[in-house]
């Protein structure tokens, strides 16, 4: 029997908190030291005999690495407290996605709290795992972008695309994805029997950060259109994904190239040609799944689920520290 | 053409209180002046030319009428308000439903704000339909004694429950019944999926209500065992009740004996036997619809259904107003 | 008071047909003398003292005008009937949508049944006003059409679209589109807490029939590409439409075109510049409610919503009538 | 390693079935050989590399035991081939849940297909565990009398009941209790935003299956007065359960029995005293949940949840078949 990695959450009683709590829990290499939430403290730790710990009562000595799924910029200053305390750390926060301060503050109308931190590497394991794998640091992409780079990166390795139009994103989520703190959007009378778009065109935050991303793989690559919409259900979250070809390649042939590009993938289903990708392929599994319908020789639809608390944020985040720890990458997910 | 009265709204941005403005706006006698809203102010309300008013801008002067869709106690200061005013007062909260500071003390645990406005008129029209015609100032009851008394008060009349057996209500509401204000019991994903109980037993506020009210149609009446459910739907709710009989009569005779009861009142419907209520039959409607079933001699079930925005709050509001101008009782209503 | 027209329905007990009753029973012109269903005969007509009867049991000598709420190309053959026996017909069916035979085989893989009938007159008024006020039949389209036609209408009108880049439409519905007849795909967890896409691409019926209307109003148009999903809540449209200008005005200046193109047509709402159409915008009025949002200076992302048994059935069929008896056209319906 | 027992499910199709399917393809003791399904044969079985069967292809020479997830009447012939086959019986269907043929016929309304296999064990493993160990044919009880016989047994063994007045049962079943077939009361329409009782009183079928073993236990009970409702979610199940006590103990000594009753039991868990239990308590897991809340001193109210196709048909079964093999009883449930 192996020894085991001791493991800290921060921010353990939000929706992915309690989603990593469950997984980090059934995972065979890992020991959950402790849990923390302000708003909770005191409470049980699900499916654990830990309670929730306010975060100023613990100590990093307790830990080898620790889980940030707290807010925005709480997560930045506490990424810098784990480097320096020598833990791995891994962020399921925005706060270091972005490469530069610049571009951050362009994004998120403030400057970084930590511009020290970046670049960190980028925690999508299918398209970034050697950079993960030595890192002792992962910034972990949360649903939309994880969900929308997954279903385009074929094309983005191929060079498919035609660079002077745009990618057109129709992304729906499902609640949790606003968070477990009430407000009036989350609110059950509110979104029941309703489906609301928010924040479309290129207003989201996430729009710098999939640029980013895209741009890294492929510079054929028109500006990315995404237009969230709230649904009524509690998870699971679907990028519905229009695309335009430069010609290099059919419509007709993008399937077998998907198949192809994610054959071996073990986080990543390419449907067969003809059926297409609901929320529940994806909804309680770690899983990406993916369906590709050609339209017109240089027009396809794309279709990209996952779980937005798994593989859009606690699965992933662990699939990542898989990678920095050299555990096999898949060890407590399937 | 007849005159219009004038009516103002306090708090009528809460669930309640919007129901409201839309009855109010389609009523032949009702002018509605104002609406107000100390969260919302500025914002239109909506179907009419108003903003939302904050509570200290508008004057009672204004009006003939004033509803109250107010916080606990914020309410009864008010009334009396209103009252001094001399203008009429249809009251949405449950502040003036107790009929003394006794027992309104047993059942809210604090002295009642206004003792000198109890007892005032409660108002149920179908039970109390004279006391409140002459009314200045009325308590409407809310959603859970509307159904259930409603749904028993048949009985009542003919003397016909056993007093040694209580009276079991279980019930099941939508989450507008728990507020508009965010918190985490109506966060969408803590209430889709689920089913939950909450203050079982004899301790939800409105079981002294309850009895207070059922003792003064009938003394042959056991204690009310009253367990209410939230259930994941927007509006409705249903008192299932479970009632054992003196022996005066026979379960398989009440169905008539109801649909007699309620022949004549436009806004209760007796269904035929046989047939269930749903929560359909009442949601968007101003109605109290109920099925009574025989289970055994002494025992029978009874379902009474309401939209708990409508007949267990604003349009029983409006009901009890027509009364009180001496409209036809239904006028808007129906 | 004025003389009554004498309205039946054909498929009365399928949710458009009982969204028409509804409608028709609430008419002050309209007589309701018979509501048809095979599957229901029998049972009460909700909100009326009838019952619905066989088809085959009633008679076109009662009716001055019939509804077709029936499937494809049973309608086709009862519109003929009506035409014969010179009472008015209003289509509910895809059946007399497409303008020739030709067409018609194109999307629907059989010859038509009745082609002699083709042309119609599309039966969509704030388009096609005049051409409906004095047919006699009347082909009223289905939801996704109006929806997403309503939803470019001004666009079409400027000819200001690219004729290059296809019109992509990213649709939702609820799950009343799918109708009534019990199927696995309509079967309640099957769809609950999923969303659905099917027939994505060009696949879909309608795509035709859009194209067709589209092109009668503008040249300056590419392919539509359409992916319709079937979401969780039991009535809503919504189509969210993703279009490239030519260059002859620019994507800011859109929102003031709309809101002018719309002003005056009652059942056409633009909101705001910044605010977002919701399906509660539309669910359970009569009405097409659409958002634009400006994205880069050639794209747009456009919001349209109604309620697919409204404005995307029996309330426009309604509207149609309304013109082709020269009543108000908004008469019973606002 | 040890080896495997063979098993195939008749039935696998089905909402219990999938469940079925899912449970025994993780259970470390069992091989999967078949799953039949004449609706969907030549289709996936979901997590394996099975294709669904008809059920007349496969044979009972591959196995070693059945699972019988079949329609009502069907489900005992299969049982009768496989007991004739010397292949072990797990039988979800409610075939065998009654003792002798004459009560069989008072609940069913039809003469026993095969009496001669009456009684057969009731496969509730917490009452009944002794019985079942031996068994070649277990009769697995559904998830209304599972989840109902929980909530009061340690009541029964305690003979606390008052044997004069009915224990009230009102149950609440999400969606998938009514079966995959697709029917109009199931279509998502008709459910959603509704909520539904049938067949209340004891005019359900299961009412003399619960009696039955009821008395088993205890000769104090009185009748079962049981109204169930569906609710629009896909999985769950609570049974919210009055009781009147004889006397022997209080209400308020109930919670700590209840605890002491299950200490030991892996598959149920007494939730600490003045917790509710919730539908979300036993939604996706194998267990039975319970809350008590003491009312009257000889009156209490307990809420039992379960998951109606885990602890209320698949993970019973498989419970079941540890026990009939002499497997750790909950190997492969936790």
């Amino acid at each position: 029997m192996e020894s085991k990695i001791r493991a800290g959450i921060f921010g353990g009683s939000g929706y992915a908190g309690l989603d990593l709590v469950e997984i980090l829990t059934g995972h065979p290499r890992i020991d959950l030291v402790f849990a923390t939430s302000n708003t909770y403290a005191g409470d049980d730790v699900p499916g654990t005999s830990l309670k929730f710990a306010p975060a100023d009562s613990v100590s990093l000595k307790q830990v080898d690495i620790i889980f940030l799924a707290l807010p925005h910029t709480a997560s930045a200053a506490m990424a810098k407290k784990g480097i320096d305390a020598g833990v791995k750390v891994v962020d399921l926060s925005a706060d270091l996605r972005i490469d530069t301060p610049e571009a951050y503050e362009q994004s998120y109308h403030s400057p970084h709290p930590h511009p020290e931190l970046l670049p960190t590497p980028y925690g999508l394991p299918e398209i970034n795992r050697e950079k993960i794998a030595g890192a002792d640091v992962v910034a972990t992409p949360g649903c939309y972008p994880t969900t929308t780079l997954l279903g385009i990166y074929p094309l983005l390795r191929l060079n498919a695309l035609c660079a002077e139009t745009p990618i057109i994103v129709d992304a729906k989520s499902g609640v949790t994805g606003a968070g477990r703190k009430p407000s009036l959007t989350t609110h059950f009378a509110e979104v029941y029997s309703n489906l609301i778009p928010y924040k479309t065109g290129r207003s989201h935050r996430h729009v710098g950060e999939m640029e980013q991303e895209a741009h890294k793989v492929s510079d054929q690559i028109g500006p990315i259109i995404f237009c969230p919409h709230l649904i009524p259900v509690d998870r699971g979250l679907m990028s519905s994904i229009y695309v335009t070809l430069n010609g290099t390649l059919e419509s007709e042939e993008l399937h077998d190239l998907y198949a192809e590009e994610y054959d071996g993938e073990a986080l990543v289903d390419v449907l067969p040609a003809g059926e297409q990708a609901t929320l529940k392929h994806a909804v309680k599994t770690n899983k990406c799944v993916i369906s590709i319908t050609p339209v017109l020789p240089r027009y396809a639809h794309i279709t990209s689920v996952t779980d937005n608390l798994r593989k859009g944020a606690a699965s992933q985040a662990v699939q990542n520290m898989n990678l920095m720890f050299g555990f096999d990458e898949t060890m407590g997910l399937i």
